[in-house]
């Protein structure tokens, strides 16, 4: 599925269409890690985002790019955690409803937080199949318009939004680092860095066990098949097309890192911010702190995706 | 032991003393927290200090009190954890020598801090008596100052700046509750708050199974044997006599909580304010969650106290 990228302009309206709802999310700094590192790293904290994600920008500004008749059907969705959360928090501040496809296997912490926030729950088996497969028929059955967790311009543009805050809030950042999964993120803030500031070097970071946007990359060509092995929930899911045509289009470098990697970081955030960061989000840090010679002596903005952790299955 | 209680005016300059080395913490507030007590909350993010606790505010203070004579020989104490780091980290910025009595058993995150912050460790068994022993004998082999962690005036003084921040930083708050183990952090800002605002209501936290605060206020005379039994390491010591006199003075409320009732108000606060807070911070909360009726409709500065946690030896 192609879907249109977002201009500059877009990412701009969509900051101002969410700024009654979202959060201008603060960036923290930390001396120990930047010592680690040899960088002067910009953590933007979306972990304190609304619903404990950035996945609210984009299904906020998704929800309200709706037309008051499209929106009397609701929206539908299928996603892991954040994203359904989000769009079930999103509809809430419209008040339309929200219908979630959730995967057997997911996070029973951000399952909770769907139900809590008043979304319908639809389960289905945990593969990307099913879960299209599923959300298709809510789709049919109630009218609501399918908001894709990536493939989706206006979502695109809503995740867009924390990098105009991030060179905003840091002062001459060298380069951005944030996660990758469907790449909705990565190719919104790329979109945004380079429509504010072309020099800024973009990258993103993934799991090894779920690199499929390195692979496209390096390959030339977009995997279409690929079974995820990767205790990072969040970063499952196939790179979508326009967002892989977003990542060539701006050069953006992916790094990988195994899962080890990723809880090792995630443990030295936790200490060190005295934030809790969930295992996806980590994997930034993870890429900075192994390839620590391209990242030195630079300023890196690192994108802390989210915090909606499960206490009870803590990955250490 | 008695000492002399400082007065508000001690705490003001305790806070220009320390301005330059500590951190001035924010104070966050939290819907759903508030929707849960029915209060409106404000959490002071001790956590954030130097070195993941207030500690450092009072350590820091009496360093910098101390004349260059005093200060040639370096400054020792007794710690569980977070003082010990406190006062070597207050000790660092001053280019001086610290020692540090540790009983065992002291968690393992909080005993490799304070060696990373450069202090000389003193291992001793894990009982008070052992603890003063131990601290004297490197005394009077060092010459080094004794900073008491909370049975010293510049102690309580540096620990009171917090309740200063905290009144600029929110309104028209009626009560403000912080844990109480030593008493040193509730003593001072008991002190603080009612020469800033003598309407506000003090109360403290205390485990039920290290309640010697409370019976001592409840008996009218100090316990002076007790053995402690709480997961809430930091608060296990025996309130001192001239803190004991500050809450008497102050008509300081005590609210006792069980581990459990603690240990869920921790994982509260962490999903909700994807904040690392350590178990014995948490024991505020719980009580303004076990004795909701005192605080509903009421604005209450809750008190932090650190996020020092070994993440592989969670308390759930």
């Amino acid at each position: 599925m192609s879907v249109r990228l977002p201009t500059l302009d877009e990412i701009h309206d969509a900051a101002a269409r969410i700024a009654p709802h979202a959060v201008v999310t603060p960036v923290w700094r930390n001396a120990s890690l930047d010592a680690l590192t040899g960088a002067a790293l910009y953590f933007k904290c979306e972990n304190l985002q609304r619903g404990g994600a950035f996945k609210f920008r984009g299904a906020c500004n998704a929800v309200w790019s709706l037309t008051d008749d499209e929106a009397a059907c609701g929206v539908v969705t299928h996603s892991s955690g954040n994203h359904g959360n989000a769009l079930a928090m999103a509809a809430a501040t419209r008040g339309i409803a929200a219908h979630v496809v959730v995967p057997e296997g997911a996070v029973r912490a951000k399952v909770e937080a769907i139900e809590q926030a008043g979304a319908t729950l639809h389960r289905c088996a945990p593969t990307i199949a099913a879960r299209e497969a599923t959300a298709a028929e809510v789709q049919q059955a109630t009218g609501a318009v399918m908001v894709h967790p990536y493939a989706n311009t206006h979502v695109m543009a809503g995740q867009g939004t924390l990098v105009l805050e991030l060179l905003q809030q840091s002062e001459g950042l060298d380069t951005i680092i944030t996660p990758v999964g469907g790449g909705g993120l990565l190719s919104g803030c790329a979109i945004a860095a380079h429509g504010v500031k072309p020099a800024i070097k973009m990258h993103g970071a993934e799991p090894a066990g779920a690199a499929d946007a390195a692979e496209s990359l390096a390959r030339g060509s977009r995997i279409e098949h690929f079974t995820p092995n990767t205790i990072c929930d969040g970063l499952r899911a196939l790179i979508g097309e326009s967002n892989l045509t977003a990542l060539r289009e701006h050069y953006v470098e992916v790094i990988t890192v195994s899962d080890e990697e990723t809880i090792a970081a995630m443990k030295l955030l936790w200490q060190n911010l005295k934030l809790m960061v969930e295992v996806s989000s980590a994997t930034a840090f993870a890429a900075v702190l192994k390839q620590r010679e391209r990242f030195a002596g630079r300023r890196v903005g690192v994108v802390l995706t989210g915090g909606n952790v499960d206490l009870d299955d803590l990955p250490w």
